[in-house]
């Protein structure tokens, strides 16, 4: 008997570990999160109609008055808009909460705009605006239900619309986390300010004037940026870096006029076959870059980086079958280490039509996206000079404007090159005492590893605070790994953001 | 004095030959068209407004209807639409004129459909189905003028729209061409019959059908094609033989869904890239085609064929200004020389966007449009499966759908090929009688050198005419040279619409 009842109160010691392995607290925040499901999704899915591309600044003024109205009705204190000195940019979205006794302040970061769209590579029966509700991810058979004003969410379910994930979930995680404390009587251990920032899939044009504007109200001990998805093994994570970005516009000229494909083909020159060419000299067969000195200049990571990169849990078999592949494109690498290599993504391209639209011609431009991600120790215009150095050693002709005749007469392989902007990347030590809180506040919400990942693949603004501030950051994101960010079908899972908020939360009460 | 007035009248003579060089009934029809430019504008200008894509049969039904009208109008006879056994084909329109005495009989060809368009990629004000009035090719800074009822047309101003040169234009002129002989009572010497197809742009796949169905109708001594355009020196030519043609259509799959290109970029496999690398295999750096024994079965050009390839005006430089290139695709080659040999163009090639659409994204798919073009000797299900083979060697599947999760486990480089219809090159010789009538008869139209080509890019389907019919082929092409074929902003110059009518009356009057 003795010896049943031990094993009966180890096993519920085993159950309530694994289901409920979480500090009190992050318990009340998640039971906080499970009851008011109903009015935290319906504030949600209103959020999500509306349009949030970065440069619609009139749409962008609609998504910005929406979270000052999401603040005011949570009793969050001195709400305002940071506006940038240029005019005309979406503005940041602040707010306060004043601890008495409370000697340190964490800023939370989420951004409201998302990646501009394309409705009609969107699955059928879903638009980026008209949020919908489905039993599960579209590609695990997931069907299409109304949003209810009820409890009774599941945590497999999703959300689907532009920005559920990637940020406007972060947002509304962040606030609701607040709200699940202050009606569970819990008390935030250090000031919260909240900074919603509506430029961030554009590279954050003018975040730096915001910052610079705003310096002594975003003084902060902390910034801890909600963005991003949490680790593929649905284990959660910390964020200690990010990589850098920019992106370079190709455009290769052919003829100047479109030519019928009989009466000139394989005579007038074609751009696709051009860029195709081009294009393909930039790897090598096994997906590295052979574009000179493009693995230069990077920062080795530190021993506890590389032991911290080394306890990240396997996921590539998962990720293979996951997303039908059976190779990837940099031999030998795993993906968190392919993460702290500097990279080159054809992020689109495009010559002519395809599908219904193709006909046969032979167009008179074809042109490419080419997305840098950088790692600590690169450059963004070094790592964009490397790529146009290689271009004029393939043997052409760089301008950065539409080629005149003259140029036409004058060179057989011209590309037009459009640098855009970019930022560094950033890498913040895991050893600060204040990191070291983060670390265990987030352990103490789950009985799960939780994975610290020294470089995060997705791009963040850190950098440009870092900077400007001079201030410290951290990562902690929320989202699904499988959530489409950036692409059509974007998507955040239930449990993500009902678990979001404990994670949010956790931090708030740190200690 | 005597010297003198020799002189004078030797010069008078000369500019007889150079500005009216044209045989007498020539000349009665070239007036015709000029005094009744209005009207002749006005119906070519409604009958460009009609959508005219071959894949809409509703579409079609209305220029076919309106083709009719115009044949009644003339007092065409025994005119009917010819169905193909399968339903909701365009049909072909026919109509003939029973001349008295005639023991021969001449078919004019043209076709009313035209290639697919895309609106956006039309010239600021340029909209494909509403025609459009312009003093001069758009890029020789023409202006927008309205259409007038008077006959004040200059043979410098275009018209703008889809099918204005290709082929609505043609079926204009021939049945104007008419008129004009008519009124001015110039008796056909051939019996007359007028064909004129829905779906050549399609690559004809019902014509067999109609030409099977109404084979005993169609009886003929020469089918006359009216296509395509005049050489680019502006001199008329007539075409003996076109090239055939096949498209593929390529798909290569990466991840089954879209990635963030910071999280996966370099792990994940890039669809674009591997299609880059795909494409630029197939090209070497001189335009030559590297794909196993495509030159080969190419049948070679007979003495007097070779003779008048020798005798094409040189356009090389001249097209190379015109066109805005430095250099060319196939190294060596002249353009005519080039069109004698089989081709690979890209047509088209997509994957993710570009532009404003652009996202830093890793595409699901790269896709591009292969066009080949044929010369006799090829077949073009040969020809495909030489590039198909080609495939196989750079180590992909190739596969007719989109890969299950099995193959997608199985294999690193997974292509959807689809193998459009086809259709063979064809040749028609010049030594047949009657062709060197067709040859005479277009040289009394003008003191100029009329270019004898073997074989035009362009792809008619004479080849199917000729299999189905056992029917003798000769084009002859009517359209400017930089009409922008099959692309935006097409266009017909007045003059070459007017100059069409002649061309097209001397032949129903030849001897």
């Amino acid at each position: 008997m003795m010896k049943k009842s031990f094993f009966f109160l180890l096993v519920c010691f085993l159950i309530e570990q694994s289901v409920f392995g979480q500090s009190p607290e992050a318990q009340k925040i998640r039971k906080y999160g499970n009851e008011n499901a109903g009015k935290i999704i319906g504030e949600f899915s209103e959020f999500l109609t509306l349009p949030n591309v970065a440069t619609d600044p009139v749409g962008q003024q609609k998504n910005a008055d929406f979270i000052m109205g999401m603040m005011q009705k949570r009793g969050i204190q001195n709400t305002q808009l940071l506006n940038a000195t240029t005019p005309n940019v979406p503005p940041a979205v602040y707010g306060e909460v004043i601890v008495p006794g409370a000697k340190q302040t964490l800023i939370f970061y989420a951004h409201y705009d998302g990646q501009p769209v394309n409705p009609a590579q969107w699955s059928e029966g879903l638009e980026p605006f008209n949020p919908k509700l489905f039993t599960n991810a579209l590609d695990k058979n997931g069907t299409n239900i109304p949003f209810s004003k009820d409890n009774n969410y599941n945590d497999d379910w999703r959300i689907y619309a532009r920005g559920a994930s990637d940020d406007k979930g972060g947002v509304v995680a962040i606030l609701n986390a607040y709200d699940a404390l202050k009606k569970n009587g819990i008390k935030p251990t250090y000031n919260l300010k909240f900074f919603f920032e509506g430029e961030e899939e554009a590279g954050s044009p003018h975040l730096n004037e915001i910052l610079e504007k705003h310096q002594a109200l975003l003084q902060s001990n902390l910034w801890i940026i909600c963005d991003g998805p949490v680790h593929q093994s649905g284990k959660k994570q910390i964020v200690f870096g990010v990589r850098g970005d920019t992106n370079l516009d190709l455009t290769v000229y052919a003829s100047k006029r479109p030519l019928h494909s009989g009466h000139y083909g394989n005579w007038a020159p074609n751009p696709g076959m051009m860029l195709a060419k081009l294009l393909s000299s930039m790897k090598d067969e096994n997906g590295k870059v052979t574009i000179k000195g493009f693995y230069d200049d990077v920062t080795p990571l530190s021993p506890s980086e590389r032991k911290a990169l080394d306890e990240v849990p396997s996921v590539e078999e998962q990720m293979k079958i996951e997303l039908g592949i059976n190779d990837v494109e940099m031999q030998g690498l795993t993906l968190s280490e392919a993460i702290n290599q500097p990279s080159l993504n054809i992020n689109g391209m495009q010559s002519g039509n395809v599908g219904k639209m193709a006909s046969n011609q032979i167009p008179t431009i074809a042109t490419a996206v080419l997305d840098l991600r950088l790692v600590l120790g690169n450059d963004w215009e070094r790592q964009q000079q490397k790529v146009i150095d290689h271009i004029i050693t393939q043997g052409f002709y760089v301008t950065e404007k539409d080629p005149t005749d003259e140029e036409r007469s004058k060179y057989a392989k011209i590309i037009k090159v459009i640098r855009e902007d970019g930022v560094n990347a950033q890498r913040t030590s895991m050893d600060l005492p204040i990191i070291q809180k983060v670390i265990s506040a987030i352990k103490l919400t789950t009985t799960d590893q939780v994975v610290l990942q020294p470089t995060m693949g997705g791009t963040l603004p850190v950098y440009i605070i870092e900077k400007y501030l001079k201030a410290t950051t951290v990562t902690v994101p929320i989202a699904n790994h499988d959530n489409n960010q950036h692409a059509e079908n974007e998507n955040i899972r239930i449990g993500n953001l009902l678990d979001g908020m404990v994670t949010m939360g956790a931090l708030m009460m740190m200690k």
